[in-house]
């Protein structure tokens, strides 16, 4: 990729895996019995190198971005509300605030293209702003390659300021109206699944609503026949958003952070960024199979299982906040239960 | 149900659903896009007959017991681990207590039936013993209907302590070598489901550990044939754990008290309670579907759809704890997040 290069992702070694799988399975309880908790446990500890495990200073960053396919009839909600929301963020009184002070989780918003101007140092918001909003799809490249390069720069970068030197675990989100437009295509490009199966209801879509977004995304499709470099792909149906999104997470897995990926937009970008570099996956937890009909089959077909499936279709982290508790678990029973020698429980006759 | 009198269950009204129902829809989401979070939100508000649900003080209380099915060979674990596992709870090292402090939950445990004498005032230890474990149900009756009606009332009894007069939310676990065995003729025989079906590798058996499991107890289904009380139920197979359960719960709902079900046995716990009096339902939240085979089935059977699905089987409240963040987030966002009108964000045409 260029005109920038990319920085290196280290796949995660499986050189402490004996000594981690050791620790997990001497712990009070039957073998493997804490299921897909263990398999996080094991992947946390493997990527931090340790059988001791932990969670620090963990962000969310909310990417925002405005689409120039809005003035199409894809979305229920008026394009407005994308920089509503980002105010609503800025002043705590989102599901994705409400769910982040549960866990004492920072949040930051990266204004990405969204078409609303800021005031300077707007406290929490990081501004990014490629462009206000993305040209319509349908009609020509929602943005240069030029402006691709940037906006994975850009995430990259603001991975690496020194602001996040603590944090060794990302949560990253978006909003954006229009945007499950943007991600259908994308997908759609990256798997060849027909974009009838991923085009789904958005923020609520009765049946002839998503019948009418879905013959607007086949004819942008046409536009360009079938593609699958990530770069054009990005260039012809991204958001700067999910462009900028890409970016931090191959920003994270070059750190060797472990990031949460939240639901089908989210998806999206990290398809992006596996499809530039795989090794991305080794640091990516999944946190939940949404309600928008095609992230399942998206899952799927990369044979990843995420950790919940509470029917959620909100966007904005909110499904990687509400699987975080459960990393959190996964870390603890790592350092806390007791051990069968520590505890003087007997074990089982295969385990002993 | 003789000698004692059941509390009378009431079951939730839906006087305050429409408002309920309202302060959800106008909260800064598309209509329904917390799914599951909403369903339980809307329960615990209806429940506690307000907009603004809490959860106050919550409590897990694990029940343990011993069974004298472990005679045969139907588990991997020796008998003892039940009392060594009890020390663990108490100590402070198990994956309950774990799981508990990560939601500041407090942690009790009920001898309700283990092969072991304890000192007197145990801390956290709730000495309510009926008998050092239950009679071998492949030979006799488990325990006596006088055992099952003191069983049930002992849990009754334990829910209307003034200690948990504070107390809104319950979670119940269970501890008991041999009680997959219990479970799986409790839950055949509310069912009708075959032992096939529901007999599972317990704590690991391999399959033909499992097929051993299968046989030796399909011999004592047929020592009774089909019953279907659930007093005769209990008597037969019962754990005194299970029964303790079973009188707990039914005594939250009386309370008007939410409880959480964990896992397979807590299950049969529950199903015994609903066979008693289905108003117990109303106050139910399902927590999770585990690995134990016969779970998932039990839980279609009575059209129970849980939160979590990772594939746990360790029992002892871990699976209700892995769910908690996630009743805590229901609560969260009906009293923390912004409406509309408070953000200032633009309605979808269908909301508006």
């Amino acid at each position: 990729m260029s005109p920038f290069s990319l920085p290196k992702i280290s796949p995660v070694t499986e050189v402490w895996r004996d000594q981690i799988q050791q620790k997990i399975d001497t712990k009070t309880k039957p073998l493997g019995s804490l299921g897909a908790l263990e398999t996080v446990a094991l992947q946390i500890s493997e990527v931090q190198k340790t059988t001791s495990p932990s969670l620090e200073h963990p962000k969310l960053i909310l990417f925002a971005g405005d689409h120039g396919i809005t003035e199409e009839p894809v979305s229920l909600y008026p394009k407005d509300v994308t920089w509503q929301m980002v105010f609503n963020f800025l002043n705590g009184g989102a599901c994705a605030n409400v769910f982040a002070k549960h866990s004492g989780i920072e949040v930051e918003v990266v204004d990405a293209g969204v078409d609303h101007e800021w005031e300077k140092n707007t406290k929490h918001l990081i501004q990014k702003k490629i462009r206000r909003g993305t040209s319509n799809f349908l009609k020509t490249s929602a943005m240069t390659k030029e402006e691709v390069y940037l906006c994975l720069k850009t995430g990259l970068n603001l991975i690496s300021e020194p602001k996040y030197k603590d944090t060794n675990i990302f949560l990253f989100g978006e909003m954006g109206i229009g945007n499950t437009s943007s991600a259908s295509l994308i997908l759609s490009h990256l798997t060849e699944i027909p974009l009838s199966k991923l085009v789904g209801k958005g923020t609520g879509l009765n049946p002839q609503g998503k019948e009418t977004k879905l013959q607007i995304l086949e004819r942008a499709y046409q536009r360009t026949g079938k593609l699958s470099d990530p770069i054009e792909i990005l260039s012809e149906f991204g958001g700067f958003e999910i462009g900028m999104m890409t970016g931090a997470m191959l920003g994270a897995a070059a750190r060797q952070n472990l990031f949460l990926v939240d639901g089908f937009i989210t998806t999206a970008a990290y398809l992006l960024a596996y499809h530039i570099d795989p090794n991305v996956k080794d640091y990516a937890i999944f946190s939940h199979v949404s309600d928008e009909e095609g992230h399942i089959i998206v899952l799927e077909h990369y044979k990843i299982k995420p950790l919940l499936k509470l029917n959620l279709r909100l966007g904005e982290g909110s499904g990687a906040l509400a699987a975080y508790p459960l990393v959190e678990l996964s870390v603890k029973f790592m350092n806390e239960m007791a051990s069968f020698a520590d505890a003087g429980v007997s074990n089982s006759e295969t385990n002993s």
